[in-house]
């Protein structure tokens, strides 16, 4: 979702951008106005993260799909790193990985199916791995981490896709961000990668694509080609409101209040459960189950009936999940709650 | 350029397309109304490009320089690759290539400077050779392929970036043809691949990234991850307002009358010139030079001042160009030319 008085500006722009008598969809990514629009989105993000002067801000294509082979064959000089199997996302990205280098499993709780974020506390990290990495949370399986793992002075690599400016984070932790935009800030078909500038290697392996580089992107401010100018355009839009509306603080403050909506009904209800430990519990994403698969597929298909649409859990896990990104007014979660009420008293729990 | 009337359209959608009450910005890439959003831009440009059933038509990120590499690393089986050199962008992607194989240059201009398409008709291609690669339009030297080279057989590839759906092609005649479509379709960030299927391989380098194979996004509908969904949405737009407006016929009739405008000046100007041979020049991009790189420059900044954006040569070669693409009407290259007409009449020639 995107919010509302954002959709609006675009859609008052969409032919005139800026006085300009063109659409921005229509500007060269050479031209002076479209690099002030990729200017404007980058600085409004430094600003609203407080990101320090030593990172980089980068605007790549491909989807977390591809950072998920960019992040190991750039980043393992060493050819070896530690993976923390959290859910099905950080497992994707372990066995991309395991094309380029060797992947260490510091911790899992595959064993578990996910219900808690892996104790990392003991967590041993050989001294030349190349990076840590964590997917910060977990869409499909519902988890997130509410404490950064102790890396040990190694840098941390961070998937935030579907929490990525939910809540504040300190930038200066990671020496590497990134994130899928279409959750939480844009139009899909672009990452923004937030790197701290000397983690950027310089030399690649020789058969790496240009375009897989990133010091190709970081040393032509994300325009060594055209780069999704529309995603970047729409991206700033929402950063702006977000720093409107009282940054990333008051937006986790209004994430915790929708959530908590959801899984108080979820504790007190006899037929609807949370699978995952309440430390772990994410914010964005909800699943929860009947325990019945059929009864679950019987919900997804009333609450469709009565307008609430993508509450069937992802075809990999099933179930059910609700997804409470940034823009899904308190009503939303409101709306869900009632309707699963009702559910629950037809069903004569 | 996009058509205005397309433009339009968008707009009134933006908010609320087609009654769902959600932007197609907002839309899962997995939801049954986003998939016909796929769909449907895919039957239409079947039906736009009369494409055989036996291509697959494919919707990537990462543009024309990610293909630079996707092409030679799927595609050079045996290891060679015969590539024309025309210009700088073919010259780009043979650059690229050289990481996955032997590049065998077939045929080149070089050493002309590319005032023409080269000659491939005593060009000897190896018999295990994968491919033949061009570069029909060369945006920046402002060359079009005539006519295609004769391949003796061997798979043709052609980069159309620039001219895709500005005239009729013969699909049956392309083992491959990929375009970035922010020339002339859509919002930049999506490249559109023409692949017939027995030429994508089902089995790739175990190195190379799942994003990067093209069976990858064959075998999901180009739906693997989340696609760009909205440079999706919006092309097909276009390529449904190129059907109702006459087909790439009457395109490419349109295209031709606009070209003849700027062409007939420069045939006829004391002060202009094109640097290209008649029978290989570009219908969407046409250079010219005034002979001195400082009057070019000031032909530059003048025209700028006139409301006439974007006619710097690209940094690489200097000099002057325009750029006719699909929705840049008449008038434009009406207006051009009357530019330049009083260009060189208060110059004194």
């Amino acid at each position: 979702m995107m919010p509302e008085p954002v959709l609006e500006e675009i859609r008052d722009e969409v032919m005139n951008w800026n006085g300009s008598g063109m659409s921005v969809m229509e500007l060269s990514h050479r031209s002076p106005i479209f690099r002030t629009i990729v200017e404007d989105a980058e600085s409004a993000l430094r600003e609203l993260m407080s990101i320090p002067n030593e990172y980089k801000v980068l605007f790549i294509q491909g989807g977390g799909t591809l950072q998920f082979a960019m992040v190991p064959w750039n980043l393992m000089k060493n050819g070896r790193a530690v993976y923390i199997d959290s859910g099905i996302w950080s497992k994707k990205a372990a066995d991309e990985a395991r094309k380029y280098g060797e992947v260490i499993i510091g911790a899992s709780e595959a064993a578990s199916n996910y219900i808690r974020i892996p104790d990392c506390s003991k967590m041993e990290i050989p001294s030349d791995a190349d990076y840590v990495y964590i997917c910060e949370n977990e869409t499909i399986n519902g988890l997130t981490w509410r404490e950064l793992p102790d890396t040990k002075g190694h840098p941390l690599v961070s998937d935030q896709s579907s929490m990525f400016l939910s809540e504040p984070r300190d930038v200066s932790k990671y020496a590497m961000i990134y994130a899928g935009v279409q959750k939480n800030v844009g139009p899909s078909g672009m990452v923004i990668a937030i790197m701290r500038e000397d983690f950027i290697p310089k030399e690649v392996d020789p058969k790496m694509p240009v375009y897989l580089s990133y010091d190709t992107h970081a040393k032509t401010g994300s325009g060594y080609n055209t780069p999704n100018g529309w995603s970047i355009y729409c991206c700033g839009k929402v950063i702006h409101h977000l720093i409107k509306t009282g940054g990333l603080a008051a937006a986790a403050e209004r994430n915790a209040e929708k959530a908590k909506i959801v899984y108080d009904f979820l504790e007190s209800s006899k037929l609807f459960k949370s699978p995952v430990e309440p430390e772990s519990r994410s914010v964005m994403n909800i699943p929860f189950v009947t325990g019945s698969k059929d009864l679950d597929a019987e919900v997804g298909a009333a609450a469709e009936r009565a307008g609430l649409i993508g509450l069937k859990g992802h075809p990999s896990v099933g179930g059910l999940r609700a997804s409470l990104y940034n823009a899904m007014p308190k009503e939303g979660a409101v709306a869900l709650v009632d309707f699963l009420h009702s559910f629950e008293k037809e069903h004569g729990k």
